[in-house]
């Protein structure tokens, strides 16, 4: 929306009570989006908290009241996240899980015999942490509705789990993550080890190479991969799906390392960026 | 240099002698190539093969007769391939390996001790046939170098293999394979089965979305995956890295397929394109 705002030449403030842009990233990365948002003219506020709207005569916004200030406004925009639509369900006697989701075994099927939840309203296994979360993505529920259908129609079929990946952009600043953020890494207490690297999206000599910022999450006792996160231009976001492949397969750092990935100039440096940040653990 | 010389207005003529172009794609694959640069004004000659060159009376070019025709040129470029620098290793009693590149082992010593080789003069492992082959490429020199240097130096480090990876445009149409294709897998006598899709590269209501196809040869018996082949525009070819990142780690269809794979409209299809391929196969 503040992308759209911004080609329309209408100002933009983002107001968010967390200390950080995007909370599934770290914030060191977060911070690479807040430069670039604030760059491109947008005012970010974090740490902040509305508190209440100031009316027009007619109904319509005339402001916003923060716990530290008053914002003119013609219009608002509330990016309040994502709730199951569970009601239906726990009213019927099906029993909820993560975050209100509907708990699902891998083939989908509801803690009632016959009764399957797909998508949104259900809830996924998650890979690295091995447990049940809300993972509400086109992918999947796409999976989902997959998985659910092949078995309400006789067949067996597994939803093997997720590992949160998210892609998505600002102008032309690339994001992704995939995995274990460090936060979460943490959190959980995983024995960890963090790597970040700087680099470019294509051969530095070729015309429209741009910046792009790697971090990877590591086991540090097995080596394994935990997560990633891709900030930068050109082609930068969708290089997460190798880091995605190679924590799903359980490949260690130097494993990642040794794929023969694609180089010529116009698509990456001859080691790819990725590679160059496992190389940062060895 | 067929892109260059376009760009300058120049006419631009490919003569080759064999019957598609580029040698390490399937030819179903390589006519998408064909049929985008006579789209682009290229003359492709296919099965035609240089006969000699006339000259002008100051030694200058004046055709090329080949076994067809006689072709006016102003220019001509020749790309004859790559041979092994080896003579000198050979003359040093040093064995020579595939296509006469400087026998290695997984170290890159060759076999004289303490004499060691590395990139375009040396062979490499691939990992699908398990052979020794000669694969002069930029990663793969990168790598040898890090490795013999390693060695070389007291440590000990291990050249993995190579899958034969290849990416490239011809301005933007992108190309990238890997591993095994359909005619390498069945000239190695392998049970396999290749399935070929044409999907989108972005969402298809996007801006900027355009046509993919993406084609993977599978082991019949294991569903594990041995190589794959993209081409396509806007962000198409890189996706190579997944199925070098999959076959790599010994992943079947249904492992592919079950990825959590980064989606959102500016930079994939819901289903990537790649696990599209591999829903073929189930």
């Amino acid at each position: 929306m503040a992308e759209a705002f911004l080609d329309r030449s209408i100002n933009v403030t983002m107001i968010d009570m967390t200390p950080q842009l995007m909370a599934t990233l770290d914030k060191d990365m977060a911070d690479i989006i807040l430069e670039f948002m604030t760059k491109q003219q947008v005012k970010v506020c974090l740490n902040e908290k509305l508190i209440e709207f100031e009316k027009n005569d007619d109904g319509s916004v005339k402001s916003l009241i923060t716990d530290k200030q008053t914002i003119p406004a013609d219009i608002v925009i509330l990016g309040i996240g994502v709730k199951p639509n569970s009601e239906l369900a726990a009213r019927a006697g099906i029993k909820l899980g993560a975050k209100e989701a509907i708990q699902v075994n891998n083939r989908l099927e509801t803690s009632v015999p016959n009764i399957w939840a797909a998508a949104d309203c259900a809830e996924s296994f998650h890979l690295i942490t091995k447990k049940q979360v809300h993972n509400a993505l086109g992918t999947v529920a796409n999976k989902h509705g997959l998985v659910a259908g092949i078995n309400i129609s006789g067949g067996m079929a597994e939803f093997t789990g997720v590992l949160g990946t998210v892609i998505t952009k600002f102008r032309e600043l690339e994001i992704s993550r995939t995995g274990l953020s460090e936060k979460e890494a943490k959190e959980l207490g995983f024995d960890y080890e963090a790597q970040t690297i700087i680099s470019a999206s294509q051969a530095g000599y070729y015309p429209g190479s741009e910046k792009i910022s790697v971090k990877l999450v590591v086991n540090k006792q097995s080596q394994q991969i935990l997560g990633g996160q891709i900030i930068g231009f050109n082609g930068s976001a969708k290089r997460i799906d190798i880091i995605v492949t190679a924590v799903t397969a359980g490949l260690t750092v130097q494993q990642l390392i040794d794929l023969d990935l694609a180089y010529a100039p116009p698509f990456s440096t001859t080691w790819d960026p990725v590679q160059i940040a496992a190389r940062q653990f060895v």
